[in-house]
């Protein structure tokens, strides 16, 4: 069966989350399929106890090839559980994030290649990419800005980075948009929320297949 | 500084841990440098508890993939805290179990292919191999008996596998030592104890530098 997958990328602090959340609610009435929004681990207990390693303070020690593999080892159970299943179902998946994030968290901020990152993820997920990925584009140390004012009980081992590193992370990105002009698409997340909203669902609309839309 | 790294191999209940532990006390008073002898995950708090999720008989949902790549991230962690160092500092490293169970186990038993295990693994070790793997050859089902009388606590989540899963691995370590022919060299492990000890140790000391043996 036909299926769709979007991913949504960014930086820390692009504020993801909420325009995703918000775009499903605008563009949920004209759907006529079922859908799946999901994030990693997405509800996944196995996942969820790998991401709890990767993202504990307190693993201080971690080894960058360490904190890669462990991420891939989380996509690779949240694919086998939650989203394969859904794309045979054909449902419209949506994921808050995916392996454009590793390539430029782990590929680009940690120094240990795209390519070899990339390796590691096509085993995790056995090649399947999304159809479209939205990438919200805002300035890295705007982004670490707002995520520093926006985490009262203080923030995971990798938003702790410095600006250093969130600035390779979105030089990674901008190597990854080069890779996949097709697949990837821009929304500037420096404009009011309505409107990154409203662009976000602009680029959705042009590209999901029909069967997803109502008439 | 010339470093040597000795892995031992082999199916479950080949006697691996307890052969070492012997070959390890009649060869100490021979040398003269200092060695390590670890096992996965080797006294890292963190591989530790990435292998805690592995081995927990509860997560029975894992997807092979996981699996792999859960044990390349225990390993990688393994690599850089305890094997690195050990080795960057000319010390003799012997190894309970290395690369070559991942590519048997899962490579094989989990039929994800020995090929696609290894790349992982050259990821998580920066392709470091061992100079001289022993592998304790024992028939699966001689092995598996051994293990079934041995553990009063039951066993972990790949212990508990059935005769056809450990018969998969015994035939991709078969691949893996045609692969590796000068690399690996086999004991018969359906031997009297004394006697499996004395074949490893006269191949150690074939092999060792003569730098890590007292005159």
């Amino acid at each position: 069966m036909k299926s769709f997958f979007i991913s949504f990328e960014g930086p820390d602090g692009a504020g993801k989350s909420t325009v995703l959340k918000q775009v499903m609610a605008q563009i949920t009435p004209k759907l006529q399929t079922q859908y799946l929004v999901t994030r990693e681990p997405g509800g996944s207990v196995i996942a969820e106890k790998i991401r709890k390693i990767i993202l504990d303070p307190n693993n201080s020690k971690m080894a960058a090839k360490t904190e890669a593999l462990l991420y891939a080892a989380s996509r690779s159970q949240h694919m086998a559980e939650v989203i394969i299943p859904a794309l045979k179902a054909g449902k419209l998946v949506v994921s808050d994030r995916f392996v454009d994030s590793s390539l430029a968290y782990q590929g680009a901020g940690r120094n240990l290649g795209i390519k070899e990152i990339k390796q590691i993820n096509d085993f995790a997920t056995s090649g399947i990419e999304p159809n479209l990925t939205i990438f919200l584009d805002i300035d890295p140390a705007v982004g670490l800005a707002r995520i520093q004012k926006q985490r009262p009980n203080g923030e995971d081992r990798l938003e702790q980075e410095k600006l250093a590193f969130h600035k390779r992370v979105y030089g990674g990105y901008q190597k990854i948009k080069q890779l996949y002009p097709d697949r990837i698409k821009i929304v500037n997340a420096n404009q009011p929320f309505g409107q990154v909203v409203a662009d976000c669902i602009k680029i959705i609309e042009n590209r999901l297949p029909e069967k997803f839309l109502k008439d």
